[in-house]
């Protein structure tokens, strides 16, 4: 009996978790991928620069891989990119913006011109093996974010990637609601689609609306006027830039990030600023208060940002002053709420006025809420809905939209990352695994650091570690030199004496029970010195430090 | 000439910061205290357990302190007595609540019997030297908090401890507004209030209407319910008995500290618990789903607390499963929010129906919005005033209402912790600064660990330590044993063999310059071995590690 055929999508990132997003779809010996994207480290990976989708299935099946299609050109998009051409040199479809921001990456990694990148536009359709895959507009946070509808001998599959409905978007062009009204009329297995805001009430507002808020500060600031973005809203930055243009101030730009996103958003043509507009960082001092905006990174507090550096004070072109009007235009994502909320703290401290989430409508999600899912539910009717981009919670909440709307419950897979969600003409279901998970970037390192190390990172930030070196006589096991103990992070040494004096004894009263004897082990001792020196300590101080012994032996023979 | 008689306020801990709240008021040589709370550790204190106040200055003016006054039982304003009393033991004013929860606390630290707890009652007026004093009543997130008029013979200092103006408070004694009034028709000198929700517009809801939407998720509710809280939000936790009641459910109690200030709360009267309503988490599985209500901790995702241990599927009595709904009835402290998000994601997982934040109003603040904090401006109506209890953002907000009700600028100070403001009858100034800041607290150790300490644990955390030992001749400088290499927290041993192999490399190199010529100090020897390791690891892999050189020196004419 031949095996009947099916579509695959196995999501490998942004299930289950917000970031790194990351999906294959197969169908046969055929591999297409969706996005490729990092996350950023929460604080329990301590140490590590950024996170990438565990791609073992790709990398073992990497002669199926057909392809890699954007939806837009956020990080969590496409950041994993660099690492994962590295390994599968395949073909980059997506939208002239995003593929300028590949681009850019695959420079700094010493990659350029290595890859194809092949830009597409809304309503471009591109054949890949057995999928013809169609580009859909959507609005986004981004500009030329995109859906996708990959049709397959099966059905479609549609992919709506990070989107919302925006009846006003600031470039004008609105989400191609027709095609995905024509795409409902005809045929849509499978449903993927954004939960970020399902558990949000009511439609996401326009990007216009920050746009407004922006007239009404520019209406009141009399000096200047620092705004802190994502480098990647380039319809706030247009926005920003217009504002500045009609109440006649300069724009100067601070921040590695904004400065980039900035020059290939011009060169590329997403970004308009009027001839001789923008000014270097260097030159605002020159010029009155009242005619400079500058446009910053750092709205979410990050520590080595330049609004950070500026409200710490040690930013070397920009000092905030009583006058300065602070517009931090973005939410903290959460686990960066202190981060930001510090940064208000000093910027007040330095005397500005500050405009933050809360106080003021100066951001907007790039998300729908839940009407603005429901509507997509319903223009698409898919038989088969899988919610994706989203943390559990959110997954389910978009799930309970679904079902709302008449999606039986059968027919919505709440997943996770490696998952296999087999379909077919008339059936769905949940068949089998493949790796997944997450590899850790830190530095050079590629997966280098796991779970033991970040373990270890954590035990000596919580406690410290303490060190004892003992140096033996190979032969008899006599002490020829030490125990010395060194600590770092336990407690600060010179009022600890004491302390370490005791501890010495310890460790020498466990030594004496082998050395001279040549009959414990290294292990053994080892093992002693550990338990006599944990013991001791805990009694003491009640912390149990990371006991690490290291015993150097010396043959005196051939010494 | 005589030096003219001043009131000092002295704000030790609270002001510019959330936590270990802590004022003294000065009149000549007495000194009387408001508060005496403990903080916890922000993220990057990391293995610390709490933080306390710096009381250096009360410590060098031991003599002159005269009493600690409590506002409320909250542990950011009573959790740092124990570790004050040990060192100046004064007796302690407040309600018979807060004391209750301070004479536990003293019991736990192996203190009690040892120190003066006097219960006061609101309108009760108690004098201490030169100070008379009187309690009154507001409502607050705990029973029985108390604002503080003190009477000085230069003037009122009036103190409003936290509070929020509760119309329909849940146990009926509504906040004593006649009291401010008449102290404001007589004459307030100064006045300190409480500043968290001073960006909040409006008016803080009554928590009566927590216990109206018990009442609807227990109408709803077909198993069990389980309610993470505030252990010392008694009144919502009557709320939460008395609505089980209704419904004729028992209540079990989950978590350390759940137990004890119920315990304390029933035992003192503040809590009525029907007759035999009260059941043993054990006997929880033998009762039908429907009588069961278990009240938990764990609302701020604490990951030793008895709901993360649900969530987790760790919990020794209680297993979560569909059917149950868990209302979590709180709001993420800022820093908190991931913790929180993790569990109501496993909580999902296990099929729970979980009520949080945002998603109802199971949760209002304890803390007045803008408009209870200009009623209260307007009723005492005072010279000076100085927000306190929050950080920068907030009591800069704070002193801009107080300025839009006529208070004039200069006579509002937004001080930080330490500085002193001297009043006279007529005058108010900032007059130099005491000693302030936060004393670490690590198992044992009180303040033991300071910046360095934390700075090693900071480092080692986000890099790892690398440890190179060599044992060397004293006399010849002659390498006897090693290098030998470890590391921790840097990479998996395992699979960098190559790079330690190469790493030694470097070390022989450095060591070479040196040994066998007994020119070298050690000190020399070490900054060689630290530069040559730390360039070629950074070169190779991007990463900073600590490196430790240890050098064991053996003196073989001896041995």
């Amino acid at each position: 009996m031949a095996k009947e055929p099916t579509i695959q999508v196995i999501p490998l990132g942004g299930l289950g978790e917000i970031g790194k997003n990351m999906t294959a779809i197969r169908y046969g010996e055929h591999i297409i991928l969706i996005d490729c994207g990092l996350a950023f480290p929460g604080e329990e990976m301590m140490g590590i620069d950024i996170v990438l989708p565990d791609y073992t299935y790709l990398v073992e099946n990497r002669d199926k891989v057909q392809a890699v299609l954007l939806t837009h050109g956020h990080e969590d998009h496409i950041g994993g990119l660099p690492y994962f051409l590295k390994q599968i040199n395949v073909p980059v479809y997506g939208s002239r913006l995003a593929l300028g921001l590949v681009d850019r990456k695959l420079k700094e990694h010493h990659m350029d011109g290595q890859s194809t990148l092949l830009p597409v536009k809304p309503r471009d359709k591109v054949e890949i093996g057995p999928f013809k895959v169609e580009f859909i507009r959507v609005s986004h946070s981004i500009p030329d974010a995109m859906a996708l509808a990959i049709h397959t001998p099966l059905g479609t599959v549609v992919h709506t990637g990070d989107f919302k409905i925006d009846h006003t978007p600031v470039d004008g062009d609105v989400i191609d609601l027709h095609k995905f009204a024509s795409l409902g009329e005809q045929e849509v297995l499978v449903m993927l689609s954004d939960s970020t805001n399902a558990e949000r009430e009511g439609y996401t507002l326009s990007e216009r609306l920050v746009g407004r808020s922006f007239e009404q500060y520019f209406l009141e600031a009399k000096e200047r006027i620092i705004i802190a973005s994502f480098a990647s809203n380039i319809h706030r930055l247009q926005q920003a830039i217009l504002t500045a243009h009609k109440y006649e101030r300069y724009v100067a730009v601070a921040g590695r990030s904004m400065v980039n996103v900035l020059a290939v958003a011009s060169e590329l043509g997403y970004l308009h600023i009027p001839e001789g507009m923008l000014i270097d960082l260097d030159e605002v001092d020159r010029l009155p208060k009242n005619q400079v905006v500058i446009l910053t990174t750092g709205s979410q507090g990050e520590p080595m940002s330049a609004l950070t550096r500026m409200a710490h004070g040690d930013h070397r072109q920009v000092e905030v002053m009583p006058g300065d009007t602070v517009i931090i235009s973005a939410t903290p994502i959460p686990g960066n709420e202190k981060l930001v909320s510090r940064i208000i703290n000093q910027l007040f401290k330095l005397g500005a006025k500050v405009i933050y989430e809360g106080s003021s409508d100066i951001h907007v999600s790039g998300h729908p809420s839940q009407e603005e899912l429901k509507l997509m539910l319903n223009l698409l009717r898919p038989k088969y809905f899988i919610p994706v981009h989203g943390e559990y919670r959110m997954l389910k909440k978009h799930a309970e939209l679904a079902q709302q709307l008449g999606i039986p419950g059968e027919n919505i897979f709440i997943g996770e990352i490696g998952q296999v969600f087999t379909f077919t003409r008339r059936s769905g279901r949940l068949a089998g695994r493949v790796p997944a998970g997450r590899v850790l970037v830190d530095g050079l390192g590629v997966g280098d650091v796991g779970n033991i190390v970040l373990r270890d990172r954590k035990e000596m930030a919580q406690e410290g570690i303490l060190i004892v070196v003992v140096t033996m006589d190979k032969q008899t096991h006599q002490v020829l030199a030490g125990p010395d103990i060194v600590s770092r992070g336990f407690v600060y040494v010179r009022e600890s004496e004491a302390l370490m004096e005791e501890a010495r004894r310890k460790v020498n009263a466990a030594l004496d029970k082998c050395t001279g004897q040549g009959n414990c082990g290294w292990a053994y001792i080892k093992q002693e010195i550990k338990g006599a020196l944990g013991k001791f300590l805990y009694e003491k101080t009640r912390r149990k430090p990371m006991i690490m012994p290291i015993i150097m032996e010396v043959d005196k023979k051939t010494n």
